[in-house]
């Protein structure tokens, strides 16, 4: 198994379109499994990884990192009995397990992993992908694969900053932004129990969002609408990358609320509101392993399914333009075809 | 007693240097002590409340809520022993008792006060001033006056902020500016165990910090500095108004980090920073009443001294151009001499 070739599709260079890309696999560690992908989600950071906005990316670069797949090969430290499994694998394929922070068990927050910058090497849009034992988790068989490749990367990032801060079903919270993120999260919130507002600045998602399970629905422009909001939320989820005004969303926090972002919006607040009535804006970055494994069983549970476009694999690039002109609904996984 | 008057210092419009304001003292409510005032610091906040930079300030405007006093009379429901009592009143003298933060304590977050703006209606620059019982805070002998005055504002707004993040001594926190309310962070948090860096882009202060109880300093200018501390704090406290470069700060906090803000600085960060390293910025806001009383404890069990220029309050325009001017060391508490 020493030459076992991949078929992926890379960026060649920065930005670029993706081509047929045939690899080597890596060889395979003790500690390790080998997948052979089924299904890759695609989320907006592979577009920003092939476009290097990190700067932290090698070409070729091969995307995904929400992936599903079966197990072919074993470790020799790994049961044998794994092979023929099926399993989702996110954007972490291994972790040092020496610094402070694979040891308090937020594997996501590896110091190796923020020293070198890696992704997951050779992403998911391949035939196969080679990741440490403890990173390739059991998938209830009752979630379809391309639903598992969703909750990979947009389902544990939802789910893991829902549950962080759940106190009480009385805690009112907005989730700001629908679409691949911010649609996962009111399904998600609304089986944790949450009141559940959804934030936008597109009206027309308005009755899409209550079908998902949004208690009420604010235009993030109608300023009359926030205004009858003021002190409401205990709790903001920013899914999107802009479209609201800093300043309303702080007004209609209360005291001592929280915004917590998953997206990357700009950030444009004033301190004296901050100080004035104790808000915080905190980050909040996928998740650790035992957030994977529960996030697993309760979308098993509550029958979470995310909206999902599928497309053959071969059709990469017009997927990206999908994503890239914000025509996804709300998320696209990508079949593999070879 | 209904006829008491005051004599006090007030800006007569927006932006005016203070002037001589006699004016009639509020009748007594039963739950209110008037307190003859010997004491009262000088904060940042009262230039912005005669400068009316929040815009929520009526002139004629007496500014000071760093107030040290004697209680000269007691409402009907109040202990007459109380009369005779040296007290410290901060920036707030009454709650409503009835909202959701004073039923929790937190009376500082009082949605009355958010909702009408307002400060301490003529406040400390005067001969007198009438609070609620609650608020008229019993000074330990041992604090003198001028001390008691300066913790009333400063001390509780860096106490309550230190104390509210405590969570063991191996925390590794930096203090960013050495002013009014860093060098009493400095002092504060020394005493209550923590290792403790003094930051500031004013490298002349670095002996003065390391007097004041520091065990490191750097220049917040210092790029090569700053470089080696990268994944260093675990907390940043914000007393500056400016000063540092937000992108160097957040790489010398650790992952899960937090910048608390007690000053009002520009913010100026990258959501991908927070996200990543799931860092969070967060305000803290003066402290309530058993913060207060905490507070006055630990500063008389630890002897906290902050650095303090006592001048006399007919000097109150000359104290507030020192101010203005950076030139204060570190505080300035002015002494009544009507």
């Amino acid at each position: 198994m020493e030459n076992t070739m991949n078929i992926g599709y890379a960026a060649l260079t920065k930005g670029a379109q993706l081509t047929r890309f045939i690899y080597k696999a890596p060889p395979l560690k003790q500690n390790e499994v080998r997948i052979a992908i089924t299904h890759c989600g695609l989320c907006g950071t592979d577009i920003q990884g092939i476009d290097n906005y990190y700067q932290i990316v090698d070409y070729p670069f091969v995307p995904g990192h929400e992936i599903v797949g079966i197990i072919t090969e074993a470790g020799s430290a790994v049961s044998p009995s794994r092979i023929g499994e099926r399993v989702g694998v996110g954007w972490q394929g291994r972790s040092c397990m020496q610094c402070e922070w694979c040891l308090k068990g937020d594997v996501h927050l590896c110091m190796e992993v923020a020293e070198n910058g890696s992704w997951t090497p050779y992403g998911g849009f391949s035939s196969s992908i080679t990741v440490e034992d403890g990173f390739a988790y059991p998938l209830p068989p009752e979630i379809p694969s391309e639903v598992a490749a969703v909750l990979m990367c947009a389902g544990i990032t939802v789910y893991t900053a829902l549950k962080k801060f759940y106190a009480s079903p009385s805690l009112n919270i907005g989730i700001i932004g629908i679409g691949g993120l911010g649609h996962l999260a009111i399904t998600f919130a609304k089986a944790m129990g949450y009141k559940v507002t959804a934030i936008s600045s597109s009206p027309h998602k308005c009755e899409e969002a209550l079908t998902l399970g949004a208690d009420w629905f604010i235009d993030s422009s109608d300023r009359a609408a926030l205004g009858k909001m003021e002190f409401s939320f205990d709790l903001l989820f920013v899914t999107a990358h802009g479209g609201f005004v800093w300043e309303r969303m702080l007004k209609i926090l209360k005291k001592k609320g929280k915004v917590v972002l998953l997206g990357f919006p700009d950030i444009n607040v004033d301190s004296v509101d901050l100080v004035a009535h104790e808000l915080s804006i905190e980050g909040s970055f996928v998740g650790n392993q035992n957030n994977m494994r529960d996030m697993l069983q309760f979308a098993q549970k509550h029958a979470i399914r995310p909206m999902i476009e599928v497309m053959p694999m071969s059709h990469v690039n017009e997927a990206i333009k999908r994503l890239k002109q914000n025509q996804a609904h709300y998320r696209i996984v990508l079949q593999n075809d070879f």
